[in-house]
C-alpha cells in the first residue's frame, strides 16, 4: 500500500501541479506524518509535500516526521503561500471540518493577495475520511498492539471485583494499569456500569457499590502510539439468574452472528441488521444505538454499523460489533470486539473471552 | 456580582431585542451553565437565555444548567431559528474562534431563510475573553478547591522522590494521587523534569532516573468542576551546589517580587519585567518564556504576564507568577503560585512551601 500523503495526493491532486491541499487540523496532521504537534500544516503539492512548523516543533520533526519535508515558518500563512506561490498552485483545499471561521479568514485574506483561491468545500475533509476508514497492515499491528494492553487490562482487573467495591474504583484501577503499561491515553472516559446501572448504555463510574448478581459492564480501551483500542466485557458477581443468563446469551449469539456473517461489499447497514434481527426476535426494543463504529486514529471513525450507513464494508476496514440488551432499571449485557474486514469475512483483533464469567 | 449570562448581556447585547449571541464552543457553554455537554448551543437574546439539548442531556440539563432555560431540538439550527424568530431577532453574533468552517455554514443557511443575518467577527469572542479574565467569587473558591488538590498531591509526592525513582513514575503517581482525590482530570500533562532535563521548560516525563545532587521540577495541577490549578515547585534530592541554591533564590527572589509588586491597573508587561530584571541581572537569557497565564477554565487564558500584554491588572484576574531559570545541560528551576489580583495587590492562591526542600 502506498504511504498515507502518497494515497492523498492520488485522490484529490493527482498531477495537477495547480492544485493542492493544505491539512490544519492536529489529529490529521499527525496521521499522515506520524508527528505529533500541536501547531502547524501540512502541505500537500503535486511533487512534493511539506510539513510547516514553528521553532519549537521544527527540530523534533525532522528526525521523527514522515512523508514530508519539514519547513520551519515564523508567520503560518506567509510561509504557506511562499511554497504554494514556488509551486505554480492556483488552487487549494482546506478541510471544513475542523477549520475554524478565524482561521479559514486569514488563510484566504493571505493566499488571496498571491492570487491563490481557496476551496472551502468538503473535498478534502471527505478524501481524508474516506482514505482513513482503509487501514493499512502497520496500522491495524498499531491496533492490535493497543487492544493489547486492553485485553492485560481486563484480566487484570478481574480480581478487584468484590463486593463493595465501587465502580469508580474500577474505573482508576483500569486506567492506571493501563498508563503503567505505557498507555500514551485511555481511549474515552471508561465506562463501568454495575447493576441498575448497566441499563444505560453510556453511564459515567459513580460510587455504586457492586453487589452479588449484579452484572458488570466493563466498555474500555487504551490509545498506544495514537492509535485506539475499544473491547466492551460484561461479567458478573456471584450467581446470576436464569433470566440474566439468558439475556448474556442473547447478546453473545448477535455478536457472534456479525463475525460469522460479515464480508466485504456487505453494506453496514445490513451487518447492523444482522445482530438487530436477533435482538428484537426476544427482547423488542432493548437495543438502543448503533451496532458499531470505525476505530483507529480515533475512537470513533468511519463507518458505522448503523441502520443510517450503507457503506459496503471493505478490506482493511476496522469496525467495532457490539450489540447489547439493556433493561431499564435492572440491568445491561454489551459485548465489544473490534473487526478487521478481510478477504474471507472478517478477524477479531480482540483476545479477550467471551463466555460469561461468574466470578 | 451578576450571573455569567447577564455581564455578558450587558456586554453585546443590552437590551436591544433585534440582537442576540449564540455560543456554540464546549467550554463556553458550560462556563456560562455550569453544564457539561458534548453538544448543544447557549442562545442569548435581550429577554431571555435558552440552552439547547438533545435528547441525550435534555432531562439533566433541566435539573443542572444554570441561568438559563433548557429547550430540547431534533434539529439545532432549526430550533435555534424558532426561538430566535419568536423573540423578533434580526442579528445573531457567533464566536468564531471555536467554530468550524462546516458548522458556521450551516446556521448561515438555515438562518438567512428566516431573515437573520449572522455576525462572524470577533465581537462575541472578544466579549467572553474580556468576561472570562474576572472570576466571580465562586470561581475563585473552586479554583482554590483544586489548587488544594495540588497541594496535596506535592505533599504526597515527596516521601516518592528517591534515588532511581523516574519522572514518569512520579508524573502517574500523582495523577493518581490527584483523581483519587476527586480531580475530574490532570489540567495538563504534568511536567516532572529532573537533573539536566529540568533546563527544557516543557519536558515530556521520561524514563530517566532521579539521582542525587538532582533539581527536580514539578509543574502539576489538577481540574475539579471545570476550574484548573496550576502550581510548579522545584525541590533537591540530597545536597545541592552553591552554585544550585544560587539559582534558586534568585528565582524566589523573582518570584516573591512579583508577590510584593503586582496591583490593580499595572500593565501585564510590567508585571513581567518585575521578575524578568531581577533574573536577567545574575543569570541573562536564562529565562526563555513568560512570566504568566491567566488560568480558571481553561489552563491557558487571557492576560498573560509577557512582554507582549498590556493589558492593566484588574480585581478579580487570576495569573501565574513562574520565573524559571534554565541552565542547559545542566538544571532548571521553576517556582509557580497562582495569584488572585486584589484591590490591595495580589492574593496567592497556592499553600505549598517555596523554601528549597532538600530531600
Amino acid at each position: 500500500m502506498k504511504n498515507p500523503v502518497e494515497r492523498l495526493r492520488e485522490q484529490i491532486i493527482g498531477t495537477d501541479s495547480q492544485k493542492a491541499a493544505l491539512v490544519f487540523s492536529e489529529r490529521n496532521r499527525r496521521y499522515f506524518t506520524e508527528f505529533p504537534a500541536s501547531d502547524g500544516a501540512l502541505l500537500v503539492t503535486a511533487g512534493e509535500s511539506y510539513l510547516l512548523m514553528d521553532f519549537r516543533y521544527e527540530e523534533a520533526a525532522n528526525y521523527a516526521a514522515k512523508y514530508c519535508k519539514v519547513v520551519g515558518f515564523t508567520n503560518l500563512q506567509e510561509k504557506a503561500s511562499e511554497l504554494l506561490t514556488q509551486n505554480g498552485v492556483k488552487e487549494v483545499y482546506l478541510e471544513i471540518d475542523k477549520l475554524s471561521v478565524a482561521w479559514a479568514r486569514k488563510f484566504e485574506a493571505e493566499f488571496q493577495k498571491h492570487g491563490i483561491d481557496v476551496v472551502l468545500d468538503a473535498t478534502l475533509d471527505n478524501a481524508i475520511r474516506d482514505q482513513r476508514m482503509i487501514k493499512s497492515p502497520e496500522e491495524v499491528k498499531k491496533i492490535e498492539a493497543s487492544q493489547a494492553i486492553t485485553d492485560a487490562a481486563f484480566e487484570h482487573i478481574l480480581p478487584f471485583i468484590k463486593e463493595g467495591v465501587t465502580e469508580r474504583e474500577l474505573a482508576l484501577e483500569i486506567e492506571f494499569f493501563m498508563r503503567k503499561q505505557g498507555a500514551e491515553n485511555i481511549a474515552f472516559e471508561l465506562i463501568i456500569a454495575a447493576g441498575k446501572n448497566g441499563s444505560q448504555c453510556h453511564a459515567v463510574p459513580s460510587d455504586y457499590q457492586v453487589q452479588k448478581g449484579d452484572f458488570i459492564t466493563m466498555d474500555t480501551g487504551a490509545v498506544l502510539d495514537g492509535y485506539h483500542s475499544d473491547m466492551t466485557r460484561t461479567v458478573a458477581l456471584g450467581k446470576v439468574s436464569d433470566e440474566q443468563k439468558a439475556v448474556y446469551n442473547t447478546v453473545l449469539k448477535a455478536h457472534m452472528a456479525v463475525i460469522d456473517q460479515v464480508k466485504p461489499g456487505m453494506p453496514c447497514n445490513e451487518v447492523d441488521k444482522i445482530a438487530r434481527d436477533i435482538i428484537e426476535k426476544d427482547y423488542p426494543g432493548t437495543f438502543g444505538h448503533g451496532l458499531g463504529h470505525g476505530v483507529g486514529f480515533e475512537i470513533h471513525e468511519w463507518p458505522r454499523f448503523s441502520r443510517l450507513d450503507k457503506t459496503p464494508c471493505q478490506v482493511g476496514m476496522v469496525v467495532t460489533d457490539e450489540p447489547g440488551i439493556y433493561v431499564p432499571a435492572k440491568y445491561g449485557v454489551r459485548i465489544e470486539d473490534m473487526l478487521l474486514i478481510t478477504e474471507e469475512g472478517c478477524r477479531s483483533l480482540t483476545k479477550s473471552p467471551k463466555e460469561l464469567l461468574c466470578l
